[in-house]
């Protein structure tokens, strides 16, 4: 049987997410659900963009992703449902697909069109389950829909790069539960215009001249635990999702501190990486 | 097969939710368990009260909702179980459910009386999952209580309306993830004593003419996007459940503000309702 | 089919706890995962063992507990599988196993060596859902694993008692979602030393010389319920889990208060217990 996933910005004490579980068994009961999040923060289309296409593709082919944040149809937000990489996604034309669409092409795109017959409230469980049973049971996306060739873009998807590639200008656009800091800068993209270069990663007045494999390879492992003063300490990784993220060693927030909150970093924030010109093979 | 929900004040970290599906799965493996809400304030029995009620009717008929906030046996306090709806309720006898009962009489209520061969110090998961799964079973509400024939009111349920229907005095009786801010007073109950006559709400300083069918209502259009300011500003609308609430457009507590607040808004507040005497057919 | 549970740090945001239902469910399509907590806090490995500990048991026999906290592999860090109360629990070796293991034997510790097979950045999704599902199949641990005799052990599980066995010292290891605040003395342990002799807890500059069985034991239901002011006091009882506990009755640390927030109390600080000389056979 299908996975329905749901991504929201629900918050976990309203009815709505457990509001919208009911309203999918009760037109598929041998459907599975799964939570991927309901914290995203309210009306945040860069962070629901991030949590899904990190989460999306670790699910089968075939999952159908209704994600909730920002849906109330007007004139200018409409909903839609597109198919790409063989998985459905359901959502509000708002931005939060252009993410996963600048970098997988989708197979199909339509804009919802099933409205007329539903009265609503309350988007996600009036129109985006009846879409996702719909698409449950094997229905296509051209019966509850128009074929459209585009959808609305987000900025700040992309870094920016200057004309001689010396310089990737990117921005912050996630902060996890760790407070580990994520930019937009892909493992694939910096290195393509990394070319093997030496590199100076900015952050506010903090550098990084070293991309490390992962977090605890900061650790000196020579020196004995007890002397050791790891946590709280700054680095550079590319995330378990190829973004470049600056994290602190064993980061937590309300104790040894976090890159977001010991450098300071938010949302929207530049990190720039400059490289250095002679090619100095880094490994 | 059937469905149990868990609406809970035991948080997100605590492992009691999740003992308490162990428990479920340790004697009915193949029932579907939903989580409603485990974020309830700590004995907040009218948060729970609105959640409940809200999510409840969008579940299929025949589901077992488990309501464990303030749980704990003692002569004041005993368990139930309710048939409503025909849906199944099992809480403590404290007022949770007074709110439903208000508008749809219950078929039966038991006070449950298995506590003889059960000792206990977590009453949901010894008492109310044991409750639970024989009901999921088919089995009857008699076998497990003695029926009664009242449950336990909690206050503030019903708005106040003036002897001369010129004023509706109602309360806040929640606010959700967005910071909206909840009324009791339900669509139906507005327009019974509204008759089409205009009207002025007023909560705190702050005063609306104007009841809007959707959140984006307030947005003109016609001005460019770019040029728009909506974010933020407050309005009045019935939500999804038909609730009187105080709303801010694209509201979020933590950046642009939200109605509770930007208004300084907080469960109990009075909200009220000034209808004119002139009868103007508002549309 | 096997059940899976998860007990993580992931918090409740970011898409970790979803990708990893994902990566689950497309192994093994009709398993039941069940969240135990994804609240734990970040790295935070006694809070981790005090919850797995406390869920596990009610789970059925063959339940897999994954438990995603500090699993970064390294030198230091290995990963490991365990079959303990036929239960089995895939983990990093850090310590989150000690507490369990001090009161029921393992009957199997492997240390998990399927790594060279797998290159990962995200070890639960990687490495610990790959050995669940082996496990779920009906694998053995052999398989996956070198037997190892020993799991590394975290300090502060057992409380201390003094020669001549007149004195407790415990510490508090768990603060609960109603800020009821947890220590590591467990009532076999405490009736083993107490012998039926009378005792003074003391917490802070606060002292207790009663154990009540259960929260509302402190009320006095002669009084009229609208002239008591039982809401915010202190008490101790042996919770649901049957560890000592410093409680407010209907705590919340938002309005009345809590434990932890009245009487300022944190993890690791003291809880003492002094038995009183004359043997008193205090019920």
């Amino acid at each position: 049987m299908a996975i329905i996933t749901l991504t929201t910005d629900f918050g976990e004490k309203d009815h709505f997410a457990g509001a919208t579980k009911g309203a999918i068994y009760s037109e598929l009961p041998d459907v599975k659900i799964v939570d991927i999040s309901h914290s995203v923060s309210p009306f945040n289309i860069p962070e629901a963009a991030y949590i899904i296409q990190n989460a999306y593709r670790i699910f089968p082919k075939g999952t159908i992703h209704i994600i909730g944040i920002d849906s109330e149809i007007n004139q200018e937000n409409k909903h839609i449902a597109i198919k790409l990489d063989d998985h459905y996604f359901i959502c509000a034309n708002n931005g939060i697909m252009s993410m996963i669409c600048s970098e997988i092409a989708p197979e199909k795109i339509v804009e919802i069109n099933i409205h007329d017959k539903i009265q609503t409230s309350f988007p996600v469980l009036d129109v985006f389950v009846k879409v996702a049973c719909h698409i449950a049971r094997g229905g296509t996306l051209e019966v509850i829909g128009k074929t459209i060739d585009a959808i609305k873009p987000i900025k700040n998807i992309v870094p920016y790069v200057n004309d001689d590639k010396t310089q990737i200008i990117g921005s912050v656009i996630y902060i996890d539960n760790y407070g580990n800091v994520v930019t937009n800068i892909k493992r694939s993209f910096f290195e393509t215009i990394q070319k093997g270069r030496a590199f100076e990663i900015s952050a506010r007045n903090y550098k990084f001249k070293k991309i490390y494999n992962k977090y605890s390879d900061i650790v000196n492992f020579e020196i004995p635990e007890d002397r050791r003063h790891d946590e709280g300490k700054g680095l550079v990784v590319f995330n378990s999702g190829d973004f470049l993220e600056i994290a602190v060693y064993k980061s937590n927030t309300a104790t040894v501190g976090s890159a977001s909150s010991l450098m300071g970093m938010r949302i929207m924030d530049t990190v720039s990486v400059n490289f250095i010109k002679e090619e100095i093979y880094a490994s």
